[in-house]
């Protein structure tokens, strides 16, 4: 046992206790602190009871991170949770940045990381089975990445039949990405494609939708909307998707 | 309730109890009927304790989910399970299609798709943080999709700067590919580039190494191993993957 404490990033799933894994519960519960923004303690309201908890807002992740690391250094166990798997988009690199700026110390905490089930495979299931083949993730979110880079994967994806996962399709303040988005794919997949769109997957006021790439432009999207877009052999069957792997051929 | 019965596909997750979801509990707990392979037993052998379990063996899928139908139609509650998340190139889509080809029928089974930590998650966990930016998985097996469209794929990732994953990159009957899709990601990666290996996951034999993409094509690697590449931005951190998402620029 180091002097140091020990930091875990728990990814927590998608918005039940249903899906939490054993795992992230055991890493909660051994928590000294947890370290998390306001929503996000919903769906774990057993595991964290009578537990040091912080919440910070969303935007407010640097602040969350420094603050963990410092706690996980002063001697604390700190768990940092996260929706969906802590590794998607999620506070786990952050976390690793933050630690990584203190490595002149000469005991640092050991992280772990605790994978939960993605948002990405959360809404994939909800619409079916998409994934038998290669797929793409991808966030429209341009605020910590450049649009160029972006743009060239989206193309890059679409061109090349990747299955596509679109995470924080718009938000109030990023409108005509979406929009891009949505040209760059009908350039390169057929207009009646299917595409699945999932809002609150797993939280109260869930919806699954299904469109095709000729519509998408016109869907409501938000940033609680995944968006799939199926590749050239996605079919629709009972409002699903599949993609067929090819057993069947 | 209707007079057929139902089907649940569930991903159990990576390879330990601990990763596996309360629904995914559940619905082991609520079947009449488990199909599965040998081998996914062993971390699911407390809630299938006093199920009747049946077990076919890899490459017998397309008889699996015939056989999982099959009960469904005739009014047992059927959970067909699949280790990781059922969705990621598991057994959700060919259960969805044999279902398909019984459409005729007047009453189909419900199907549930219950989602679960992909192994595409898990290993990511155990490198660090390598998917704070876009990601695509690939599986290198050419056995149910033809060579040049994975090919295809492989470059446009490799070109486009996704961190990558290469999921059952060899095996005793597949050894070319490995060697075609390393050196297509030599051609658009820096050779430093580094490189997660996990083999194993959360399994009793886990190991987890880091190499670069110049090393690639000479590390031992079988169906068991995933392969996670980093892109340009991806450095090594005390034996971890970062891929920093830009919040510390």
């Amino acid at each position: 046992m180091s002097q140091t404490g020990s930091l875990c990033v728990v990814g927590l799933g998608p918005g039940t206790s249903a899906l939490l894994t054993g795992q992230a519960q055991a890493a909660l519960q051994g928590a000294d602190v947890i370290m998390g923004r306001g929503g996000y303690w919903t769906w774990v309201a057993e595991p964290v009871r009578d537990k040091a908890c912080i919440g910070l807002p969303l935007t407010q992740e640097v602040a969350r991170a420094q603050l963990a690391v410092e706690r996980a250094l002063a001697g604390q166990a700190v768990s940092v949770i996260s929706s969906g798997d802590a590794g998607v988009y999620g506070m786990a690199s952050l976390v690793l940045e933050v630690l990584e700026r203190h490595q002149e110390n000469a005991l640092l905490p050991d992280v772990v990381v605790i994978p939960g089930v993605s948002a990405v495979n959360a809404c994939a299931a909800l619409l079916g089975a998409p994934f038998a083949h290669e797929f793409a993730v991808l966030s429209l979110s341009d605020l910590l990445a450049p649009w160029a880079v972006i743009e060239k994967r989206l193309a890059a994806a679409a061109e090349a039949d990747f299955v596509m996962v679109l995470l924080n399709p718009k938000s109030a303040r990023r409108q005509w990405q979406f929009a891009r988005a949505c040209a760059l794919i009908g350039q390169h997949r057929a207009p009646g494609a299917p595409v699945g769109l999932v809002r609150n997957a797993y939280r109260p006021d869930q919806s699954v939708m299904l469109t095709t790439v000729s519509s998408l432009a016109h869907a409501h999207v938000d940033m609680l909307t995944t968006v799939i877009v199926g590749n050239s052999q996605t079919r629709c069957f009972q409002s699903r998707l599949i993609t067929p792997r090819g057993y069947m051929c």
